[in-house]
């Protein structure tokens, strides 16, 4: 059992949970909690580490069952003394169970591969992690194939977006580029996927158009919106009235309505 | 000036910031910032606090023009010393202009009255401040008629839901009920509204049913969603149809959901 809090474990997961840079060094993140253990794939699962006082737990006896592993495997389980575990514990009241998981790496030849009409969420320089999860969460639901981010949004990984994804942090295949104009849409005009900007100078309602082929939505920064570059590299500008005064949408909140829009046709195709 | 901390106006404002049973008692609110100080309609300011390093500045003459307010105006105007204001400041970098507005209150039957077919937004014990936040604000966009929540709820006016409702708090109606089932569901059913309950069991996806007309969505609590007992009582129960190993969306997000596809059906229309 872990007793030390300068054990070189501990330290090591501490920088994880903090360092978005550690975490693609090392190639991992840190999830808490029971549900999120629950959910993450076994062949992506690193380490557990239990709490002393939650590994006593019947609750985790059956969890670990569940993954098919037992207490004794050292190879996967590392007990930690309570006191060091609250520390390493990003949440006020720890459940006890924290585990490193594997990234998964995709390319965005790979994303666009598995689909006939895929479904993308693009996000420039997406800064709140709340945003990031609920739109991963929404996303999964919709039907998206893929989210793809400037590498000036916020850390997927960071651990207030994976606590706001509810587990589908593991499930939506997720990449970040230097260049969505160099990288990112010379590759979808080449596969005939439409890209679609929400901007307030949209020349149709978002629900005017069709988006059962190829759709990708293009989704600004929370404060600035798209840059002028982006919105001018957008095949289709849309806008998503609004009533009263109010100004623009929740970045999260117009990425939902644009991704269950496309659902909604989708489904009625 | 204000520069003592135990100032009686001082205290109040802290008191106002932080406790609703107080903003209750003082039929006020405090809002932050130069945004929502410009969106106050005039009628309901009660009092401006200035920083005085702010208001010594061009933009704060211009915001209190702009309301027909003069600096020396004490009966709205009050200047704070900086330190003084930075402690009241709910913000890590606060603007320097915080003001108390007075609440208006809302029957029912007010809400009701003003419009032929109603979209009303029914919370029940809703809990996350920036839940409730983007639900006002989307649902300003959406047209919602007004906000109906249970008592349990959060408090609208807490700092952290008027922020996030980027001034749609102004303008919203909003009224807390000690019971849906006994205070709002037989007027609505009076008044030939249907309810409908976002809920896994719905018999329909929600976009099978038709909000052209009077229409009351029921949005449950984050954790336990919906009581069964305000389920049962509403007319339709209705499904977020969800791809993938998502459980639910986020409460804010199914909200907007069903509040755009309303709004989308009345655009139609």
């Amino acid at each position: 059992m872990i007793t030390s809090a300068s054990n070189v474990q501990i330290k090591k997961v501490q920088q994880i949970l903090k360092k978005a840079k550690v975490r693609r060094e090392e190639q991992v993140f840190a999830v808490e909690g029971i549900k999120m253990f629950s959910e993450v794939p076994k062949s992506r699962l690193q380490k557990v580490y239990l709490s002393q006082s939650f590994a006593r737990k019947e609750e985790c006896e059956k969890i670990l069952l569940e993954k098919g592993i037992s207490i004794e495997e050292t190879e996967y389980v590392e007990l930690v003394d309570d006191k060091i575990f609250k520390n390493l514990s990003d949440t006020v009241t720890p459940q006890g169970v924290l585990c490193l998981v594997k990234m998964e790496n995709y390319t965005l030849s790979e994303i666009l591969s598995g689909e006939e009409n895929p479904l993308l969420m693009i996000l420039e320089d997406l800064q709140d992690p709340g945003n990031l999860g609920t739109i991963l969460r929404t996303g999964e639901g919709a039907g998206v194939t893929g989210v793809i981010m400037s590498r000036t949004s916020v850390d997927v990984f960071n651990p207030k977006v994976i606590r706001s994804t509810m587990g589908s942090v593991y499930r939506m295949p997720i990449i970040y580029v230097n260049s969505i104009e160099e990288e990112v849409l010379p590759l979808l005009k080449e596969k005939g996927i439409t890209t679609y900007a929400a901007h307030l100078k949209g020349r149709n309602d978002y629900d005017e158009e069709c988006y059962t082929k190829g759709t990708a939505f293009l989704i600004g920064n929370e404060g600035n919106g798209l840059t002028e570059q982006l919105t001018e590299s957008a095949d289709t500008l849309i806008k998503i009235p609004m009533q009263g005064k109010v100004e623009s949408l929740n970045a999260a909140m117009a990425s939902g309505i644009l991704m269950y829009e496309a659902y909604r046709q989708r489904r009625k195709n």
